[in-house]
């Protein structure tokens, strides 16, 4: 009964977001420069996700052989079905966001409020289709499967595989282009950011949308996917509690709605301020519904503490994340000051503030995993990330907000619009960082919570008792989780660092050769800049991923179960802080950089500016590849152990 | 019987250092400039000991009633006693270093071999300090109190507390000159590095005594006495155990003594060669003997595997820190040559090294660890931190030899000598960073085995038979754990920004309010800089403190025993590769900045140099005060737990 529910909601929320697709699409964009522009990004957009495709196919068709060769063909099926959906989430979003980009620019001739509108409506598509086809695989493979849960890891593991493409590969992609196209652009020939004489600029923008969309859309799939799956198995066969989660994920979906409706009725007011009623308001709904759902069910009280202690949680670090990466607060202040004594004090500030912004975070996630294992045990922890992540429509949809916003400010630069325009573009640009930062810090705690969920699923799939740290494999186990992290990150960063550096001699080639080209009066290769990136993403991203898959199997079966569950436990809990650094360290630069911009320490060209400049490229690479990434490695790892299970009886 | 031969092989050390001492104090330094400025930075120095020593008394009156109040009196009294070693350890080595830079640089004069010399028997002091005072300590104590090892942890809460003075304080002081110093000097003015007109320029050098010197030998005393305690405490009561652990002891200082007069007897060749030449004999000569000694004892060759992993992983580390740190081998190279394209790129390049260089050294402590265990339990494992810090000896001599070069090459440049003799400092000073380097992987290696030995002392001594990783509180202290060590490094990082900020503006305003500072005609007011570095290393170390000591404990009392063994493999897991990595980021931006000093990449003054001197700045505190202070933080925080297991029962 309940999985039905789970189908209605799941229906609606798809014919939601195709209905919001439909009207922005319905919009006419009427400057031809724009459009021109803008057709740019979509096509290198869209020659990115056919070449990325192709490669998923290979791998996916290889997975799936091994799966069914190693498991079962039903394990198989499920992780086809969870590469799948996860695209075609991606490929929504990517669609609506690429379409909604030039029609933020073409409404905000009509205003601020018509322009957030269709950008909102941009970033929705991609969030509806997030938790509609998430929770639509899950109940329907549950009834196919009728209730046999182990084969539904195998869904899980899909979502998870192509999270790595995205999220991985999209990382290097976005960076690489950034990087190449501020190092010779701004600093080389000194022209604007935004600037249609760059080369790079077009794989710059189509980059916020392979990031920022496809990939943060896909590793929030993964951990929807991931919390529901992993309550489901730890419910261990009590239908009472089988049919919470689903009920969950029902109302989730139905708040979610509810939140992106509102956002879309308020007229006036602070952009910022909008769309935070659209996610507290889904939360307060869920919080209320959970509780008369709770009581229905046998110590209902202490499953809805679980589910609140997430719900909370994700709010609370959400907001914490926004303290620490706006320039609101003092943090990004006081990196803007340093600024004014070199790149040098920029740095170390910057990389102090993002260790520090880890302490609240993880105690929170602390008190959400104590107090929920204490309330409902290791089922209370899925039901944790169940309650922090049943309203990701919502979030998922403010978070994508930001590169619709961002790329109509560039759309909007590039074509030349008037002043006017371009105010409003930037500030819903500004309100756009400031909600990825506070999504990136979502991601990371969701991926946390999910992680662990996944970690409590495997432990008692392989029906280990205890795992005892006193045992020496068990810490050899968390060592190595930990190093994977680290070696994770330097993979990463390193690969942005070889990309970057092809972009780099690419656009100095093309300054060079094309005659006019910074006079404005030859049009630049982009579409050489944009392959440049794509094939920069899918190369670089082999090693990391085979890592990712490979090291947990070779853990457990040359170590053992156990080490495994320690390299599980390492992997997490040197994964969250580092993400949570790197994502708010690089948040930090880009606004303390955004912030000398508005004027503060001598404004832009000053030589606080340049040392802010160097703090923004080095957050770039941390913000959105390598912090980024790590949600998947510590969600992937996981899965993987729960799925090859019986490799390691 | 066994305990004699240890006292009588440290007397032995002792004497021996006491021999080097008097020996490098009766070289004759004519040049009265040269004595002039040595003058300042050993009144620099002692004025700095001073001022610690009396913050350190008034803590350790405190601790003491504390210890005698919760435990007792004994514990309280070997508290103080490793505390006096400890203190005794590092002023020593502070008397020789800070003497035997002046006269390096004199014996410059007579060549190469005569200058190495004169430096490593100023380091050599600390080394047979270090290994004499504490193993004298931990046998006279056994003696006294009749094999009650329970008592014996005072003895290493002692020495920790004074490392966590010394490590920490030491870190900030050096950091806060060196920056200030190069900030303003080299940056601002133009004036080249150890350049007499800077105010800054004695504190930094001071800055090297303290924090190189004193710093190093508290953290390596610590290590020394927390391996040989553990493994006297799990070899739980068996005799030929025990015998075991304080034959390795003594046969470890006759190895060091051999390798120090080897050291001092090959004349000609590579400094840095025979530097190897004197630890790797030392080594060889305890893998031997351990081979005999374990013979005598049940499971001999068991034991002896043990003591072989940590032997071999504690050379290993060091060999594989100078791979990632000496501009011989391509990663320095690669963060050379992305200087080209500015700091930014150059931060990214460093960063992925560090983060990349912490593969290895993990996985041989996760070999070391996981074979010791197989072989020989817990006890096993506290071996192999014996067996590699057994010569730590040599180590330390070595080590310490970085500083005193450092210095001499200091007090030659300004003191003016002439060319001959500065090239001659500077080739000593060149293998000083990498012998420093080395000798930082070393010490994280060490600190990582002692925790663990620490670690496994705790859980035997609470008597917890099992810590299970499914206990939703374990995971929790071992978040907890991880995340205490982000914000360690956050308040150091910052500390050093904050203390080289007071140093930065001090400089300026005597720049500024002296008249004819700059072109040499007055003189500097260094004390003055002194003092700043002092008051600030002082001040701002009061905060990390306080969190190494109050942490475990406020996690044992509110979360419970098992909770607390959570946060110490959480702080370990976390924080070896996060020292690692901050140690050799560090010191890699160091050597990639010589080496392009050296002439690569346009050399000095070029674009790429001024990228690499921001790296090297970022990379300052890093491998001198975040770095470093992570091995205090494991290591106190597992012997604060160990110590105070009564009030968790």
């Amino acid at each position: 009964m309940n999985t039905y529910f789970v189908i209605a909601a799941a229906v609606v929320s798809l014919l939601m977001a195709f209905g919001l697709y439909r009207k922005n699409a319905a919009i006419k964009v009427t400057d031809p420069r724009m459009s021109e522009i803008a057709g740019y990004i979509h096509e290198g957009a869209m020659a990115y996700l056919k070449r990325q495709y192709m490669v998923m196919a290979a791998f996916a068709a290889v997975m799936f052989i091994f799966l069914a060769l190693i498991l079962n063909i039903q394990t198989a099926l499920c992780f086809l079905l969870g590469a799948l959906f996860s695209v075609a989430a991606g490929f929504s979003g990517m669609m609506s966001a690429t379409r909604a980009n030039v029609r933020t620019a073409q409404k905000a001739k009509d205003g601020m409020a018509s322009a957030l509108n269709v950008a909102f409506s941009g970033g929705a598509v991609l969030g509806l289709c997030v938790v509609g086809l998430g929770a639509l695989g899950i109940a329907v493979l549950y009834i196919v499967f009728d209730g046999n849960n182990d084969i539904l890891t195998g869904f899980s593991l899909g979502a998870s595989s192509i999270a790595l493409f995205a999220r991985v590969g999209g990382g290097i992609y976005t960076k690489a282009a950034d990087v190449g196209a501020d190092l010779v652009g701004k600093v080389e020939a000194g022209i604007p950011e935004d600037d249609p004489r760059n080369p790079a600029v077009i794989g710059d923008n189509v980059g916020d949308n392979v990031g920022d969309v496809a990939g943060m859309g896909a590793d929030l799939f993964e951990s929807y996917v991931g919390a529901v799956l992993s309550s489901l198995l730890l419910a261990a066969g009590n239908a009472a509690r089988i049919g919470l989660t689903f009920q969950l994920v029902a109302v989730g979906i139905v708040a979610s709605l509810i939140g992106v409706l509102v956002v879309k009725t308020v007229k006036n007011g602070d952009p910022h301020k909008i769309l935070n009623i659209g996610t507290y308001l889904a939360s307060a709904i869920l919080l209320v519904a959970a509780f008369f759902l709770c009581r229905a069910v046998d110590d209902g009280l202490k499953l809805f503490g679980a589910i609140a202690s997430g719900i909370v949680a994700g709010v609370a670090i959400g907001f914490i994340t926004e303290v620490y990466t706006s320039d609101k607060y003092k943090h990004v202040k006081h990196i803007a000051q340093q600024s004014e004594t070199g790149a040098a004090t920029t740095i170390l500030s910057g990389f102090a503030v993002g260790l520090k912004s880890t302490g609240l975070p993880i105690l929170l996630i602390v008190a959400a995993v104590v107090l929920s294992s204490l309330l409902a045990g290791l089922y209370g922890v899925a039901l944790a990330a169940v309650g922090m992540l049943a309203t990701v429509g919502i979030t998922i949809s403010v978070d994508a907000y930001g590169p619709v916003a961002d790329n109509a400010g560039g759309i909007a630069e590039m074509s030349g619009m008037p002043h006017e325009i371009r105010e409003i573009t930037d500030s819903l640009d500004a309100v756009g960082n400031t909600t990825a930062a506070i999504g990136k810090g979502f991601s990371i705690g969701s991926a946390a919570l999910t992680a662990l969920a996944l970690f409590n699923s495997y432990a008692q799939a392989i029906d280990l008792g205890t795992i005892n740290l006193l045992d020496a494999k068990v810490v050899a186990g968390i060592f190595i989780g930990g190093m994977l992290v680290f070696l994770f990150c330097a993979l990463t960063t390193e690969s942005v660092s070889r990309a970057a550096q092809k972009m780099i001699e690419e656009v100095r080639r093309q300054f060079r050769e094309i005659p006019g080209i910074l006079e404005g009066k030859a049009k630049p290769d982009y579409a050489r800049c944009v392959d440049i990136s794509t094939s920069a993403a899918l190369r670089e991203m082999i090693l990391p991923g085979v890592i990712a898959i490979a090291a947990p199997l070779a853990c457990g079966l040359l170590l053992g179960a156990e080490a495994l569950a320690g390299l599980l436990v390492g992997g997490t809990v040197v994964g969250v802080p580092m993400a949570i650094m790197m994502s708010n360290a690089g948040g930090a630069w880009d606004n303390a950089k955004k912030y000398i911009e508005g004027g503060a320490h001598g404004g832009k060209g000053s030589d606080a500016h340049k040392a802010a400049v160097t703090g923004d490229t080095v957050g770039d690479p941390f913000k959105d590849t390598s912090g980024p990434a790590l949600n998947i490695l510590i969600k992937l790892m996981s899965i993987v152990a729960l799925v090859f299970v019986p490799l390691f009886l």
